[in-house]
């Protein structure tokens, strides 16, 4: 190796796609963004109040609890058994992250040594490509059905002795795919049956539409292995303060402090505060904006369907996400570039989710407005029909 | 290995200390803390009113740039001109992280694969040792000479074809030790030579005493195999805000931001939002309460001196740490329990930064008053002077 050389376990994994299109749109001006994942709203107002509380008190600005601070993981642990039928006692099971994605590198860091192997379905999050690659494992990758659904023979096959892990994110980022109860709890017992743990990224939980579900793998009965994973980021429209969680059996919880402590210490402690007042004005919250965001996703869908011939886009009720199949055997990475420096719209391409031979886009809808969603997706299908001559 | 068992990497690394102690502290009411690295103050009020035009500000919520805010960076890059000597351009040398640790473990990544070596001094910084075991890879332990100083020849000799960086923090957590210019110029010849970086963690770059100088080798002339890691932990009394800056030599920028990206996405905005407010008010805030720290560390040295006795303390003019050798050969964890549960008064014990042989004990100053390390102090003596029946 050249001295100095950065690592090959960070060579090896993507550049961030997030910035590398940011910058597209930063050179071009007036461009819409169906790209990074966000909520068009922020944090309820009304949590601000905990911040003037936070800088009175004694005893704010020192090193807080590593797993967090007490009220909030309460706060949480009443959450869990509420909404999620998940009974987990917080002093050994919860522990506050700075956001979901350090939340799935402590995991990975808690359960796999080097050369452990850890499977996801593709289109995979990128962060836990990523994160696994970092932590010098391997992820695997097992391709889903075509509405973007777990295929549980393909998951089954890929376990070797090596795998410590199966990680399902419901609703999905990318692909905005809601896996049933039914579907969740294959999954899970696959895992129990094979000894491995069960990762639920479940950071879109209150994003579900036409009347599809939520499921919590953690919540079925007697269940030892399923490590879920939360976020205030999207839910709450805080993913600027950094605040997510970590619930793990409690076998668990001494490894996890480690590697807390040695991550982060502790997640931030203003953060924390506002995060308590957001979780005592709830999920309310949230369904108010989630019906804006439904409006929205209706409009996007009908304009996306009204052009069949372009691109296809298979169904999909959750999340603020579609992950469309272009008609064309074009680089995805070429046309999500052209598409912003000629036509004025953002959207990932598909390879950043793992999606090798088709060419696919991301197309995010949480952050716009019926109207920039109908300009948006106008963009879109006239720089597709332009780009592809079609 | 066991189905579900926890990491290796994760079962071989001590539990954090902070916790333990802080246990036992909880059940002892009235115990004196001369444990854990803390200032006795908080960040600047002044810095606070970043807060209002933060929550004001459109674009505070979503996710922020992966390196930073671009003017909390843009300040940073200054104060590395003006007060360090370094001349680190924002855009492709500083990143903000949450914490020192954060910066830490980003950095080992980047540079390091499993199985590969980094060098650190003993008594080490033990998150730095457990980021290193964590990230797969193998921490190579050099001792120091008796006043806790670098020994270049132990340093050289450990180098081996896997080595990727050696660490230095200066002044020094847990010993307080200062390294001269000369000391670290040469550690920084030594990896030059060698290939291999030289990660300099300045955390405590402002807590030094009786005319020491800090010095970063970063600012050496043509260097480029520099890693300077800051935080506003102590210097600015932000602990738990979690605000560290990782300054890198260019070629390892983004690999950097992919770790980045993957572990936290980036610091918490507020923070970051306050940090650069604390950083507009400057270094004189923390030399105001530095002085005051400088008068309790007179007191605390005075003391402990006067028990020569019972323990000797090396000369140390940094940071806010002795690190004392008990003359005893006692179980260094015991007598740190027993010191609290039956004398009212912490300490953290010498093996949680590697030291084996001798009975040592890490007296942190930075949170006292003149009153609490007067009876601190007592305490520690008069307990030692009963439990070792001296």
């Amino acid at each position: 190796m050249m001295p100095l050389a950065p690592s090959e376990r960070a060579r090896n994994v993507q550049l961030p796609i997030i910035p590398t299109v940011a910058g597209w749109i930063a050179e071009t001006p007036g461009t819409i963004s169906l790209g990074q994942g966000v909520a068009y709203y922020g944090p309820p107002p009304e949590a601000m109040r905990a911040i003037d509380r936070f800088l009175a008190a004694p005893g704010s600005h020192p090193y807080q609890p590593d797993a967090g601070m007490t009220d909030l993981r309460a706060a949480f642990e009443e959450k869990l058994r509420g909404e999620n039928g998940i009974d987990a006692p917080f002093e050994r099971r919860i522990i506050v992250t700075a956001g979901a994605n350090q939340a799935f590198i402590n995991a990975v860091l808690a359960i796999c040594d080097p050369g452990d192997e850890v499977i996801l379905l593709v289109p995979y999050y990128f962060n836990h490509e990523m994160a696994i690659a970092l932590a010098g494992c391997r992820p695997v990758c097992v391709p889903t059905d075509g509405n973007f659904q777990p295929r549980l023979d393909a998951i089954e096959a890929a376990v070797t002795p090596r795998t410590r892990a199966v990680v399902t994110v419901s609703p999905n980022n990318p692909t905005g795919a809601v896996y049933s109860r039914e579907v969740l709890t294959e999954i899970n017992s696959l895992c129990a049956r094979r000894g491995i743990y069960h990762i639920s990224d479940e950071a879109y939980e209150y994003f579900t539409y036409d009347r599809a579900e939520h499921f919590s793998p953690g919540s079925l009965v007697g269940d030892a292995h399923t490590i879920s994973i939360y976020s205030l980021s999207k839910a709450y429209g805080m993913a600027s303060w950094r605040i997510g969680f970590l619930v793990a059996p409690e076998r668990l919880f001494d490894d996890l402090i480690k590697v807390q402590d040695t991550v982060i210490v502790c997640a931030p402690a203003i953060s924390q505060a506002v995060a308590r007042e957001a979780l005592r004005i709830g999920r309310g919250y949230c369904e108010t904006h989630r019906e804006t965001i439904a409006g929205v996703r209706r409009q996007v869908l009908r304009r996306l369907e009204s052009a069949s011939d372009l691109l296809s886009v298979p169904p999909s009720r959750g999340a603020f996400y579609f992950f469309a199949k272009v008609r064309a055997a074009m680089d995805d990475l070429q046309l999500a570039e052209r598409l912003v420096r000629e036509h004025g719209v953002a959207a990932i391409p598909g390879r950043t989710f793992g999606v090798g031979k088709e060419c696919c886009l991301r197309i995010s809808y949480g952050s716009l407005t019926l109207e920039t969603a109908t300009v948006g997706i106008d963009r879109l299908i006239d720089g597709l029909r332009k780009i592809l001559g079609a």
